[in-house]
């Protein structure tokens, strides 16, 4: 029996991370690239079909069914990657063309967001949900719509950005370039900030580093009792529960999974979202539809999700 | 050729309308009966399956495809008209099944707004348009989402219910039992509140029967030159701007369809809106997604909306 395997492809600011995939969720064969190592497209596509090639080189060509590819502001419709603000080749890279003209191999590519819902749908707790909504909650706020199945990617490929949802139009500045988005709120950035703005009202110290601290800093000052980190995981645990609420009036899914570092965080992060959330749900919705953290595992799900793209396809 | 024609039905709180369509919009026969007249569901289904009988004798059973509804929460997915609080039968209502024991055809329903959005994309302006946004300005906000040429039902069949998204959370009471929903503020109701309360900072007189009073007197206020219904609508616009915005970061429709009474008041709302919508939508939607009135007619739309969910069929 052919077409075995599918190459899953993650590509960040800093790393691009190719991974050999089979049906059932094992990474069978891993490498990895400096993303920003190459100044021009044909140099890095160069390389990229290099390690490609590696990669398939011990099972043969004829048994891969094709490429995915997770990447910033991928846009599933073109095949490129759009005016990504965190990579260095600017305007549009038309990836999945230069690798399907190099490699003669089917190359589907979208947003790190969507991919990830993705592979929840084909390896993680979405195997038998029609309805949901996948949130990743890293440096800023990702999410993936699936409704009735399929992935919603919107009549120009650029659907499911919550992130930039606007709750306060005089709130914190976002990189869009509008004020008061979801991700400036709930988000690492977010809660970071949030715990700064509560650390000074309640005289606080904060260490001199500040401006290198990670979101954990926070999570681990709110364990040890510190009433400004404990009140950030209230306020962005009601916010973020709001917000979900608020998605559910769009698509009225069954779950909202939720990925990545705030999401780990157990109940000091869940307890006042799923509060706020049943809260402000419609009455006929609550007590129905669930909150959960993801089934799938972090160091894999980029890659795992890039390959779903390439299962998925009819 | 058989199944030329359907049958639609718009039940509202005081009238339920049922039309003859054909494939071309056409309404070729017409005939009504007051909703709230018949204490018990069976009365009801028993009279309105005699005007269905009436309204298809010329044509003969075995030309009609199917019967399509529109109703207050009607549920697409159960074919049951779900606690509609302007209904006097409380809780379920299996209308569907109820028709298809007696009548033996084919019967569909859904709510009011997605009915109105099949209309459009069946009949209207939306016949291109593969994700587009239809919304009802009525006494509330109505909304139905289409996805990729289908309308999102989600998990229960409750999704699109833009009125009640949440704007501000400690705002006006809404009938849902939340706070600050959108249809608190655009729509009839939510403009004529903010008539009032702008007239009162402004010391403007109202009527003695402001209770009374409908959005159409905002509308003529607000072309007779006073200062709080012109503030009205631009305060309405730019909220409903916003709103709309935020719902192209859902499902990046290619159209965003406005129906209904507001609809009517032209530039009044249309030029807030527009000027709002474009300044919180994500750069690169910025002037590539067209904010329309509707192409449908108003007196029937919930018919042809109704019929719809009949051409659409499988």
């Amino acid at each position: 029996m052919t077409e075995q395997f599918v190459v899953g492809i993650d590509i960040g600011g800093t790393n691009t991370v190719i991974g050999l995939v089979d049906k059932y969720a094992r990474v069978l064969d891993k490498t990895c690239l400096k993303t920003q190592h190459y100044q021009t497209v044909d140099a890095y596509v160069d390389e990229l079909c290099a390690c490609i090639l590696n990669i398939i080189k011990n099972v043969g060509g004829e048994q891969i069914k094709g490429i995915g590819i997770g990447a910033p502001n991928g846009n599933f419709h073109t095949g490129a990657i759009e005016h990504a603000p965190n990579l260095r080749w600017k305007g549009l890279v038309p990836l999945a063309k230069l690798l399907e003209e190099r490699l003669h191999l089917p190359v589907l590519l979208t947003n790190d967001a969507n991919a990830a819902a993705l592979g929840e749908m084909v390896y993680g707790a979405a195997v038998n949900v029609k309805d949901f909504i996948f949130i990743t909650l890293g440096t800023g706020l990702g999410s993936g719509l699936v409704v009735d199945g399929k992935l919603v990617y919107g009549h120009d490929g650029f659907a499911g950005e919550l992130g930039h949802v606007i709750l306060f139009p005089d709130g914190r500045l976002c990189g869009c370039g509008n004020r008061g988005c979801l991700e400036t709120y709930c988000s690492a950035l977010g809660i970071m900030q949030t715990y700064f703005e509560f650390a000074q009202k309640h005289d606080i110290a904060l260490p001199e580093n500040k401006e290198s601290l990670e979101a954990k800093y926070v999570y681990d000052r709110a364990i040890a009792g510190d009433l400004a980190a404990l009140q950030a995981f209230e306020f962005t645990g009601e916010l973020l529960g709001l917000a979900l609420a608020n998605s559910v009036k769009y698509t009225s899914p069954e779950v909202i999974f939720l990925f990545g570092g705030l999401s780990s965080a157990g109940d000091l992060l869940f307890a006042p979202m799923q509060k706020s959330f049943e809260k402000y749900l419609l009455p006929l919705h609550r007590g129905k539809i669930k909150l959960l953290k993801s089934a799938l595992e972090e160091g894999k799900v980029a890659i795992l999700g890039a390959a779903s793209l390439i299962w998925q396809m009819k």
